[in-house]
């Protein structure tokens, strides 16, 4: 390997410099606070763990995603985090054991075996937050309301679709209907890829009560505004969780309206079915085919180990959000003094306590002000220390 | 695997629950504001790369602690990395490409295969700095009283005592003596122990110039305060390199203890010997044996990406560092209201907006204001919004 492959970085495997991550590190501050003021406690979930138990329960379909590394004082295989919700359901459920309500959130680098999609990332820094112990409509509208919070945070406010489903209809109208495990695996996939003239074959080879025929053959294709609300309460009249399932989404969407969110609806949305429960929501930018923040209700977490708690929650890509807005760009001050000199050393901390950028300049260096980002300079005039502008 | 096992983490792997990791974010926020205010940038190195880039140069000695994984996109090794200095060195010499000095920071979660010590972690925290491109005493001056001022951030600085060498000293030495590899390394690890009765039977078996053994037999117990520096300059004398070494280490320790700090000398030191080239300092808490935080100068870096830049710096685990002062305690408001209420909204979003800590009542839920760390409650009274205590 030559000196210049050596630090070539693999796909997918980026470094962030200093004009990106000072964008990153403002919204990373200006999230937390928010979560904070909403009562979300930060958590640092631990960067490796067994195996086991990383990919349990909620975590299951993450297994090709996650790095495998042998732990050399166990034997054991442990994991890379390839996403932190498993993570922290199981700080939920074992490290903090609370009875009520308990919001968390949290903001860390995962790892992915491979991108999401091709040309995308695998260490996205994963901002999140999750809503354990209450299974209600409340939870939901909560943390739609905090992503919103998030999105406005990072500057794409309004320009910002937010995807709305709800996995409940789709599976209450299953329930009405006697499928095979492959049939139901079948359905699913046709639904994912909305692929009408196959759903209609499927349903055509199949002896399905008549209202679910119709309900099935409906549901992918019922999206849009809130227009669509009246036909699908007179589609789903028989299946009451799926009722109750829309019933939930229109105060959702009344509530999100009223704040001004664009709102999409989708109600043959699969998403994450397997380990949804109930709401599951993405947002997204007009054009992009990849989501700014998605989440959702997933109520069994917390099952595998040893105590199921209800749950919501949204995660998004710090460095996606992060990029949406201009980075900032800084002002400096270059000091020419000594650090021998303790009248110099004072003033040098002055001007930093009071919020100032203060490079020393470094003896016999090349202490180019434009490359060091400086406009001001710190000299001895007039037997004392002074600040000037420096001409560019 | 029962599930009371599930949830065991790895030795040396630790979850950080909200007290905790509120202590943590605010460290670590004072530490980056700070090193802005002195000129350093903050950068996020890439959590894995190609293991040749990670372990080259500077990194060579971390082999054995860096876990290794095989990237499935293109077949090659790569590793995760278990310190980011290399990884801010390659950032130096080829994402920046700077002429001047070029100051940079950084705060990321590490991962070592083994704790660095029985019964550590295993995924430090690092917080550090790096100064490239001078070469001079400036520069160590400047990260070693950065240093000091993170350490008073922590809450630890009046207690702190800061171990001071050069391993210039020794090498200045070895320079004038003919030793094979083997005696050099044999010598070294005689330095590192302290051990005086080997040290003395090694010299008496070789034929080495009269000054060097006498230095030799010297340098590792030359430590203590200021008071070393007659003994050790006359000592030294025939030996210009070391002289000039000496030389830089006063000005260190007078500018240093005029600012209060307590310093302790080493003269004979060599934590690092093979990485570092000059002044090497580490800082340490009475009766602990692990220190807080270390650096030093190591001028080679970046020689393997082409491009050698002298390079000075330092780091610290961000979580020891924050353990050394009380988590914080918040306060904070139940809101008992409806989400569909746009008044209680706009008067949640007020308090929020004025820094409080605002939690929603949820429906149905076991709402308990202890649990929830609130001491007031929002409720409607007089037929408005109105806060009022919680009698615990």
């Amino acid at each position: 390997m030559n000196q210049e492959e050596q630090w070539l970085l693999p796909d997918g495997v980026e470094e962030v410099l200093p004009e990106r991550a000072r964008a990153i590190e403002q919204l990373r501050r200006r999230a937390l606070d928010l979560y904070r003021s909403w009562g979300y406690e930060l958590v640092f979930p631990p960067l490796i763990e067994f195996l086991e138990s990383l990919l349990n329960g909620a975590g299951r379909d993450l297994e090709r995603d996650t790095f495998k590394i042998t732990d050399q004082l166990s034997g054991r295989l442990m994991g890379v985090r390839a996403d932190m919700t498993p993570q922290v359901a199981r700080i939920d459920a074992h490290g903090l054991r609370r009875n009520g309500p308990t919001r968390l959130c949290y903001c860390s680098t995962a790892l992915r075996a491979k991108p999401a999609q091709a040309g995308g990332t695998r260490l996205p820094y994963q901002l999140g937050v999750e809503l354990f112990g209450h299974a209600g409509a409340d939870s939901d509208l909560e943390v739609v309301l905090l992503l919103l919070d998030t999105l406005a945070l990072a500057g794409a406010g309004d320009r910002v679709v937010l995807d709305l489903g709800h996995v409940g209809i789709f599976r209450a109208v299953l329930g009405a209907c006697d499928l095979s495990a492959a049939d139901q695996s079948t359905l699913e996939d046709i639904y994912l890829r909305k692929a009408r003239t196959e759903l209609d074959r499927f349903l055509a080879e199949r002896a399905l009560p008549a209202n679910a025929t119709r309900a099935l053959a409906a549901l992918p294709f019922l999206d849009g505004d809130g227009a669509v609300f009246p036909q699908a309460r007179e589609l789903l009249a028989d299946f009451p969780a799926a009722t109750e399932a829309l019933a939930e989404l229109e105060r959702l969407v009344a509530v999100l309206e009223a704040g001004g969110a664009r709102v999409h609806l989708d109600l043959g949305e699969l998403r994450g079915y397997h380990y949804h429960t109930g709401c599951v929501f993405a947002a997204y930018l007009p054009g992009d085919s990849e989501p700014l923040a998605k989440g959702g209700r997933y109520d069994h977490i917390g099952e595998v180990f040893g105590r199921a708690r209800p749950a919501t929650g949204f995660s998004a890509d710090l460095k996606k959000l992060a990029s949406l807005t201009p980075a900032p760009r800084g002002a400096g001050i270059l000091a020419r003094g000594g650090l021998d000199d303790p009248d110099f050393r004072e003033r040098v901390a002055q001007l930093r306590a009071q919020g100032e950028r203060v490079l020393l300049a470094l003896d016999g260096a090349d202490n180019d002000p434009a490359e060091l980002g400086c406009d001001r300079e710190l000299v001895v005039a007039d037997g004392g220390w002074t600040l000037q502008p420096i001409s560019s």
